[in-house]
């Protein structure tokens, strides 16, 4: 945009998330108030000028006990209202979780378009760019959004991550269902040129009597393997599970589990402690504050997503390409 | 718009309010689908074909512990779009209480206009128009408006109220700040009309010292007489039981508060109970659930907003004028 | 939409179609002039007065010989600006086949996101509403256009077709590949549905080594079974045609192809003659025209999509609800 | 914008006002071509390459004999166009009088919300900012417009011209009605801080008999003091003429009256002229053309307000913030 | 639009015009109110309530003493703007007289296209429709405006008019420049339809000499006939004058003059008083004011458009064809 | 726009016009993909990267036996998509031949305005800027965009050419149409300009009888001088032919035709080689692509437009005029 700095304003609780993001600019956030109102409404303002600046707003939009995910979602929309009317010159809405993404078509008569919808909303109020990651449905996204948008994925983050624990060993990518699979075979090539070796895949596919599901098959080899489930989001954790018994129960040697966004909601606690995994391995889009961490202590491990966005939003701002940042 | 009658909803804690509006009208309620999942997002989504129909959504914008006024307003939003995307000919979107009026301006640098980003929300899912109710400053809610909006008021309910209790009785009107003088003129106005006497206004202004405010003065007269003090709304009711007492002090024989919309935060419960007052008016369209029943038996008294709203209903589908409804 | 009957036009090739839809419909084809001109400009416009009335323009998007595809989207976006600026009341643009349905997201850096340009074409010249089946990829289709559509399926043609051919014989349907086991899954049901037997369900899978695919594993029973393999287009057919031999090597007694859209393309014509199909079932959204009749004849069965057209036509005429079209 | 200087226009009778505007940015007013035809219709467009350049045009919409406010606001319009045609980057409408700022909301059925209108017209010939002072009504200027504004107040010019009359003087700031207690309490405050002297306040309150206007109350003290009247505009000044006479009734020693927009319609001359004031204090806004200078000599003062929006044109420029102009 | 009547409202000075519109409709002009205030502004509403009305607002755009065409322009968006803000259904502005008409496109660097400004102001308030007649430039006319547009020609009435004039007497039409050669023709066809008799055409063009206009040539014969000189517009009517002298010159027996829209400004009363001329024929889309009418009596004949108005607001209101109304 | 050099692309056939832009500009194409597929759609991205650039992507929209007009212009449409979407800054499109422009008004009842819906189209995919040559009707097209334009014309390459030849000949400048008028003065005075004598004008003019064309009248003189006819665009080339017959029948001496686009459709190749002609002189916006070389060689001129354009474009980029393009 400019030889000036970007300027970073993260809300709320994504305020830790901005920290990281601003350390990765080598910046600090910039100041802002939010107060929150007895009747239940609220009001935020930029503390420092933003003229003819190149803004980035985080907003995680997950719900936490504090504020629903249509609270945050409400707070980054009349944020991102006062920024323009303050004269920003653009305002990126980056958000490591976007909401609403898996409501991404009408599987029922007159069922809401809502990632559409939630594009239309960012527009309104002036967005003029969108940066998240991992989402359910890309092509949804894609289509949803007539602003700008840039899309970030974890693999590279998983890869890093897997690829020293995996040299030497025989290893299979596993996909917990077949809309993930495409998810799959992308982490899959990246972790065999990572290490050197070729990873196998493979996914869980349901079987079905009278239209009923009544169970899963493994379709792929995993005996004897390192089995690495990959999905976009951990919910309950339930699907994550039931491929990691099928997984043992094909003869895996360990299963580990990756995925981009950790949500963690209902039994997620018991899941995660199951013995059917080695580790649960999430990014800190979401943080895991619905679990305990005296039970998931040794199970549990959380990557940084905040250099990878800070490096995008350092691109996005100085007019460089997005793409490398993909796969290293 | 057509020969069929309208269609209507009411979401999540408007429901009782909607079932009122639709008693009003004849009809019931369509009936709707409103999901929560663990993970903090919901979906909504109308059960009946709503093709080519005058459809209606009542979703009054307070926060409650159930949810944040955020929270109300995203629903209603992601609503109204899936009613849009059904087809629905024109929605309108049902306001009893409308959040966020009291944002209405900047005061400090770069404060949000609140109102206008709600307005430019609800028209980006397509709203058509707006019906609501004592809104705190007119003049910014039909600036921020580019869709249709029709405006009540409730003086007309608190005119049926007071003027048989007034019949024979020297009253006063007070408004307990500057900018509440024209709606107590307005409301003095017709109170005169329906009582055929001539009641009197006052009001009170504020002393400053140092720039402080420092006290108030009560600006009229109301030794001897019945002082109903009104507002557009009561939120901790500390300005009313200002105003109360200041009634009080210069000799009024009973004292009566009318607000459109009773929020009651903070110690309201104490407000509402002091001896202050005679009785406390507000109408439904935000249900007191603050405050506890046992005290406030006595000294609360909830007018039903819900025939109002159905009548303008009735005018804005057949074509009709809401202006008589006004002041009846 | 009104009293009145709809109005229906059909563009150059569709006409034959549209016809068929007139007929459903009950009424004839409006008329129009196209005409075109030695420089490659055409022009066309209606012929009859279209001012307040509730028109339908139907265009099948597919390239042939005459005309582009490209070249029919362009005829068809003109002739929706000249039914608006004639002062049609509503405009639907009915297309039996979409085109660039595939092109629903960047898989590579800078990719075009086509479907939501065609979106923004169709909006820009004043379209309403969109009518189309059997799209590609629903989510991205429904995402993408901000105009309201319906979306009509043939899985119902299908049934109607293969439901007397399978009654007291046992079946699979197979998806051929893992994109489409949703759709498979629904024309299972269907099936199973009409039939009274439960029919089963499988689908092909690719082997990758090094991440090149190197065969494909059918996952599920065909063996003495008749085999259904459902998709939504025929394009080369190479697909359908390795699905097909696979479930022969397997087993299945007979195989059956059904796909909404035949394109055809390339070498299609032997594919279709060869022996491993007993028969491959379109509709007519596409016309057959690249294929052979001499060759294809006791193979290829073009099913009438045009009554399903009207009938949906006729609903949002009428403001009934399309959904009980999708299963009969 | 960029490096280089803005580019400042002034449309007819503004000029004067705009080469004030354009001393103060140290640069000359660009020139234009502006000719008005016979039949009424006029035409103008700029006569300096505009391309990529951060344009402002100086256009105060009051009325005049040789032009009305409406044609003021259609030649501001058309000339906007003509600078975004000619690929202006940037144009800002300057208007240091905006007129129908009082219509800003519907009092009666069917009023007209004038100021929205005016918005929706800027925004729709491209006006990307607009730049003006002292709106009647704050909040629904804020409302009503999508695109950016920025707003100065004629206080700081007020407080410079007060600030050394009444150092060592007991004033008391007075608001003619109720609706401006925001305004003089505002310039109270300002003027106690330059003074070093708590100033005090007062304010004007009709009375009402049978609903009608009967008199007007002073509410606070003036006895002794130099009164200060403040309003945003004085129109046929008997507002503040009664204002006067009320504060000299009430043993004020001194009138002055200030408003940011002198219009002095009708009896103004007279107004003016009349014993109870001191001095009549405003901008160059609006020129006193109504008034006769051999009556008004001694008593009115008008102050320079082109230095506020140069230095403000220069912020905007710049990227500054327009708000430490407010208070100096 | 529905059953009932159309609604007409008519502006300021375009009040008599519209009463007789009305009267073609065998309807009466709806009420509303327009005021000036002292300061220039004013303020205009519907008086009868326009909820789900087809609304017609007559304003013939020419500048007159009262009100400058600009300022028409204002009162007509401002109008239009508070209908749409009180549900009219559909607005179609009724612009008998369009002006800035003939500024459409750049001639020089920098110019205004004034009437695609004109466009963007009407949709900017929302007008629907907007009907004219005998617009300087259609193609100009038809590309700058997005909303509907429909356009009438006066060359019927003039055909009425002459037709029986002619009968027996050989005629020529002539344009008295060459960019209305087209209009000429179709008027010349008309004729020659209406009288039996095959009329011939001329046109006047201009000598250069070094690239100045240094005469005329009357291109055609009009030697022993009857000329009838046609144009669009008479604006000072020294074009018209040139050409009825060469009519003269070149032995013309009587000349005629007709123009839809008379403007007649400078020195247009001379002109229409001179000798050269037989008769002068326009339409009532601009009343004669600025004439003599001592001084034209004999010469001017003024014919009603009116009827013509209604015809075609009648078949917008009740969907019919408009076409058939262009030459009767 | 910036520091930075502009990025040029040139579609399908136009590469060779894009080359020679390119090195106008010092600059080499930027590389792109343009895939077709079997089916008939195609896919094009831009290989490198847009970011915050100022982007130029040349189609010259003629249609030719690889691609229909059409065809040319959903690929422009689909790839300024693709840059928009790959944050292009700025996007322009460069259009040496411009479709449709000769559809530019209705002549009959519910024609298309195919030059809005073009304009309309290229601002739904983000389309900033177009820039094109010698469009058929000027204020049609200035009307019709509402993103800003800029016209080129090959007035000045004619200008060139044709000095050079005339000195101290006597010429004429000939119009092959009354609509043509206006071009060939504006040539006529340039051309006097560069060769410092005084050309002559003239023009054909249409003879009708009961309405119908039935002969052409020369008015001028071209006797014994060498006669130009000059016009947009040469399509069958029988107009030209027959203007050429009729200079040479009133005693030319010589006769050279010019026009800016050299459509040569039908009986072309016959008309350029007729002995009426000296030179046919026409730019290369057009390729020659139907003419026979063998039959053309010596008759045929073509201009190389591309270093007119590549200054236009060095200018737009720098913030420069364009206006002194046009004379030179």
């Amino acid at each position: 945009m400019s030889d000036s700095r970007p300027l970073l304003f993260a809300l709320g609780p994504s305020r830790t998330f901005g920290e990281r993001v601003a350390d990765g600019l080598g910046i600090s956030l910039s100041e802002h108030e939010e107060r929150d109102f007895e009747d239940g409404e609220h009001k935020s303002r930029p503390l420092v000028n933003v003229r003819s600046r190149d803004v980035f707003v985080v907003q995680s939009l997950y719900g936490d006990p504090g504020q629903s995910a249509n609270d945050k979602l409400c707070r980054l929309l009349f944020f991102i209202g006062a920024l323009k009317d303050a004269s920003a010159a653009r305002v990126t809405a980056v958000l490591p979780y976007l909401c609403y993404a898996r409501k991404d078509r009408k599987t029922k008569p007159r069922d809401p378009v809502t990632t559409r919808y939630l594009a239309a909303l960012l527009e309104a109020v002036g967005t003029d760019r969108v940066l998240t990651m991992d989402v359910h449905n890309l092509a949804a996204f894609q289509n949803a959004f007539r602003c700008r948008t840039d899309h970030l994925e974890a693999r590279k983050l998983f890869v890093d991550y897997f690829a020293p624990l995996l040299r030497d060993t025989p290893a299979t990518v596993i996909s917990p269902d077949i809309g993930g699979v495409k998810r799959a075979e992308a982490f899959r090539a990246a972790l065999s040129k990572a290490t050197g070796e070729e990873v196998a895949s493979a996914f869980l596919e349901k079987h079905r009597s009278a239209g009923v599901v009544s169970g899963e098959t493994l379709v792929g080899e995993v005996g004897g393997k390192v089995a690495v489930i990959v999905d976009d989001m951990i919910s309950t954790g339930t699907t994550m599970l039931r491929a990691a018994k099928a997984c043992r129960a094909q003869g895996a040697r360990t299963v580990y589990v990756a995925a981009a966004h950790g949500l963690f909601v209902g039994q997620a606690n018991r899941v995660v402690a199951d013995d059917s995994f080695e580790r649960v391995v999430v990014t800190d889009s979401v943080p895991p504050f619905r679990l305990d961490p005296g039970v998931v202590r040794d199970k549990l491990v959380v990557l940084g997503a905040a250099a990878l966005f800070a490096e995008a939003i350092e691109r996005i701002h100085g007019g460089g390409s997005v793409v490398g940042l993909l796969d290293g």
